[in-house]
Parts: C-alpha cells; sequence; structure tokens
C-alpha cells in the first residue's frame, strides 16, 4: 500500500461502516453541524443516536462552543427530544475551568471572561470568580482626557470565547488585564474561524475573539477546546475506553478531524456543517479523516442489523 | 567598523543632531505618541516645529490612526495651536481610500467600513461608497432560526480600521463580505497593536480589529499604513525630496521605524509614546533606529544657532 493510499479517506459504505461499528465502544460527536446547526436538529439525528446506544455504544458530545454550559447543552438536547446527561458533554467552557482546577489557579484571583454565559457558569460551579461576560456588553468607553479605564488587579486570567456581545470595552479590559496583571494567563476556548450560530448560515468563531485579543496582546493563547486534547483526560477518566475503540465524528477539518487523530481515536468527517467535499479534496488541505459521509445518519443507513 | 557597531542607534547629542539636521530636508511626524497622546500635545512639540519651518524644512505627519480624515487631523492640528496644512497629512485613512484609487477599484462597486468616520470620509472625498461605519456601531444581531443576516452582494473591499465601536454585527457583516462576495478586498489601515487613543494609557489598536477578521476569514489583509511604504509614493510625488534627505521620527519600532527603514529614510525614535528605551536594547528586537530620543523636543534642545 503506497502512502497516498495509506492517507486517503473513504467515503463510508456499508462495508466499512460495518468494521467502524464493530471497531469502536464509543463515539464522540460534534454538536455545531453535527448534531444541529443554530437551534435545528440536523435530519436522522435522534434515530442514529438512539440505534448507537441500543447496540451499547456509549455516546460522548465533544463542543467548541463555549456560550453554553455543560448543564445549559443537556437542557439544549432535552429541547431536541434527545436524552443526554451532563456528563456526557465536554463543552470548552467546561474546558477553560477544568483547565484553572488541574492547574492550580488561586481561588483568590479572579478570571476575566470575554464571552458568553456558559463560561461564566462552568468557572463558579469550578469554584473560581468569573468577572465580565455579558454584564459588560452593554458598557462603553469613554476615549476622554485624563479618564482612566480602570481594571482588577487580581485579575489572573483572562478566558476568550465566542461573545455575540464583544465590544470595545472588553477588548480593552481582556487586553489591559494580560499586558499589565503579572503572569495574567490568557486562555482561549477554542480557534473556530465561523460556525453555524443559526441553521442559515455561518457566523465569525471563538477564533475571532481569539484573534483579536492575540492583535491587540501580541501575545498567544493557551487552547482548551480542539484541536487541543486537553480535555481528552478527563474523558477517559470517566469512560475508561482505550481511545483507539473511539471515533470523533465532527465537521472541521482543523478542530474536530485533528482532534481525533491527536488523541489516536477513528475519525468521521460529516459534510452537514462547515466543510465540504471539495475542502477536504483541495490539495491545500492534508487534514484526512479515515472516513467521511454526508451526515451522522449516514452511519444508521449503511448499516443493517 | 563591526556589524554590531554598524547597526547600534545613537542617542541623540549635540553633535549628531546637527548632522541629522544637516542632512534632512523633511521631518516626517507620527503623531500619536509623538505629537500628542489622546487630546493633549506632547511637551515642546509647538517650538520643535516651528523652529524646523522657520530653517526650511519640510513637515510632513504620517498617521495610522485611521479614526479621521486628513480634515479632520488639519483641525485637530489647528485645534492645539499648530497651523499644518492637509496635503502635510498622511493618514492611514487616506491611504486606503487612495489605494483602493490607483487600483481602479470600480466606482459602482461598494465599500464595507469597520472603522470610524475618517476612512468614510477619504473614501468620500476619492469618489467612492462607503457603508457600514458608525452608524453600524448601535447594530445588534439575531441568532434566531432561520432568520437570515444579509449583506450587500455588490461590496468588493472591506476596509478594517481602529473602531471603538467594533461589535458583532461589523464583524459579520466584513466577514461575510470576504467570504462571499466574489474576489472582494480585505485592506486594513495598519496593525499596531496599540495606542495611546487616550493620554493616561494605551487601548487596543487596529491591529485588534484587523486581527479579528483574520480570524474569522482565514485570510490576510492588503495593509496601507506603516510599515507599508505605499504612501511613500504619493509623499515623493507632492514634495520632490529623495527619502535619504527624509527622517522618520516616530514612537513604534515595528510601523513608525520599520516604514522610515524600508522607505530608505533616516529614523529617529521618540519614547514619548508606546516604546521605552528597554523595549529598543531588548535582545529580541531587531529593529534598529539610526538615532533616538525622549521627545520631539530633543531635537530643538541638541540644537544651536
Amino acid at each position: 500500500m503506497d502512502n497516498e493510499t495509506h492517507n486517503a479517506s473513504q467515503l463510508l459504505s456499508p462495508h466499512n461502516a460495518r468494521n467502524l461499528f464493530d471497531s469502536v465502544d464509543a463515539f464522540l460527536f460534534d454538536c455545531d453541524g453535527v448534531i444541529w446547526k443554530g437551534d435545528s436538529l440536523i435530519d436522522g439525528v435522534p434515530e442514529t443516536l438512539e440505534m448507537l446506544r441500543s447496540k451499547g455504544k456509549k455516546l460522548v458530545f465533544v463542543t467548541n462552543n463555549s456560550t453554553k454550559s455543560t448543564r445549559q447543552y443537556a437542557n439544549k438536547f432535552s429541547s431536541l427530544g434527545i436524552t443526554v446527561t451532563e456528563d456526557e458533554i465536554f463543552s470548552s467552557s467546561l474546558a477553560a475551568a477544568m483547565f484553572l482546577k488541574v492547574n492550580g489557579f488561586p481561588r483568590e484571583k479572579k478570571v476575566y471572561v470575554l464571552g458568553e454565559e456558559g463560561i461564566l457558569e462552568e468557572l463558579e460551579l469550578a469554584g473560581f470568580t468569573g468577572v465580565g461576560g455579558p454584564e459588560d456588553g452593554t458598557k462603553t468607553v469613554q476615549l476622554k482626557p485624563n479618564s482612566l479605564f480602570e481594571h482588577d488587579k487580581s485579575v489572573g486570567a483572562v478566558v476568550v470565547g465566542l461573545d455575540q456581545y464583544v465590544n470595545y470595552y472588553k477588548l480593552q479590559y481582556g487586553t489591559l488585564c494580560i499586558r499589565e496583571n503579572p503572569g495574567c494567563l490568557f486562555i482561549g476556548t477554542n480557534r473556530d474561524a465561523v460556525g453555524h450560530m443559526t441553521d442559515l448560515q455561518e457566523w465569525p468563531g471563538a477564533g475571532c475573539m481569539v484573534a483579536a485579543i492575540c492583535g491587540s496582546t501580541q501575545k498567544e493563547p493557551i487552547v482548551v477546546g480542539k484541536p487541543s486534547t486537553f480535555m481528552m483526560d478527563f474523558l477517559l477518566q470517566k469512560f475508561l475506553i482505550s481511545t483507539t475503540r473511539m471515533c470523533m465524528v465532527g465537521d472541521r477539518l482543523d478542530t474536530d478531524i485533528l482532534f481525533g487523530q491527536n488523541a489516536g481515536c477513528k475519525t468521521l468527517l460529516v459534510f452537514s456543517g462547515v466543510t465540504t467535499q471539495s475542502t477536504l479534496e483541495d490539495p491545500s488541505n492534508d487534514i484526512r479523516p479515515d472516513y467521511y459521509t454526508s451526515k451522522v445518519s449516514g452511519v444508521l443507513n449503511l448499516l443493517e442489523f
């Protein structure tokens, strides 16, 4: 088998879908563009998840979208008619809080959030004090002589995630903390360029806000979401399954598929989100999933029991 | 003379200040951090500029700050008690409009502005139709099912500059134009990380907004402000002075001094803005001006007539 053949991705077929199914004990799903687009379920998802559960497969949901906490994601699944428990969900908001926890971030220090509610909720659950977030979304700045923009010197970390309420106040606040508070951490939940915040189109993702803070601070963030495998340790502790017996299912090459490959999982790309078949096949792309199919229900439709 | 000696910057002294003065016919000044901080003049500036004019030196002001047009900058100088004419001012807002003009940007296409009033005014003076800008600063987005964020398909260029009213609406608008309108240009006025928007502190600069759009589009901008020498051709046409007989005076290594060096000018760094002596001398810095002094009045104080 030459190198090219070895690296080629395979279209999911009745034959290899069976092989994939038999060789995997846990399916890890991205959410935006895989399970749903915005608030709309993608066709065939509930039946596919139900089939996998009925066959004893573990289901895990790994999302880079930090706007919700794992509790809020469980509620979102429930509102869409799918039962998923909180401990099956690994969001980048949770990852940010876990990163601070495992690195012994001091409880007396604060965390400035350039992001939404999900990050604040996970910080609180982990015992940290988050500031900023949605309530700074209505604040404005005064560029006036002798007027000093004050920031909290006890902020020891800035967490930047997707933020539809991003403004100059928050950008200045986060920038000042990172530039002026000694040792202040700069944590990016993820760097997705865009995402399906609504069903009909893509919107700037956390990669936009993270890049903005890189631009003003000239520093690079610690990224805790995909493609970083930071969350994999927690996932392994909970599920006790070897990563070689896992399959990561996602719509993004540079986050989902790379995450799966970095962690040693099998990978399945779906075209129901941001990636098209022509992007996959473009010579400039060097991230190749093991398998690809149109959407998650491809797995269901190809299997016969 | 070994290489290290050759590359060393010289502290301005009575001796080399005289050499600099005699070898230069035009002084090019950055504004923020050199002439003023926010709306406060830096000490000794009026007397220095007056002395240079009285000795027959040409004065030119080259600013990366795109929030004002050259007309608005002339007004700002005037309000600070300094007479400067519009044609002595080269702002990155003017540079953006000139870039479109010399590249034959079609008049029937529109230009989306993620930036402030200065860019819109220069676009209009150059005969182009700018949209966006300040009026989009109050707009909000609705992340709702079946709700499509519409953008103008006739936008052929997005100009991104410093914008204290940046928001998710503008980020999505600029991103959609660049990603979806075929051939749409992405122009950054400049990439300054921070700047003295007020006298007391620094704030995120255009580098923050430009990076945000890089993050969401995964494209790199055409940069028209410093350190790009795009404006130098216009400056040379107007002043007919060889760049070797010019001295660029600025407070930033990676924009002002690099611009001067890229254009073949002499360079003078002042410490009245964002750069400190320790930054200049840090081993990680490889941009070395010919001369450095505390502020522009250093030139005045060292010369005797």
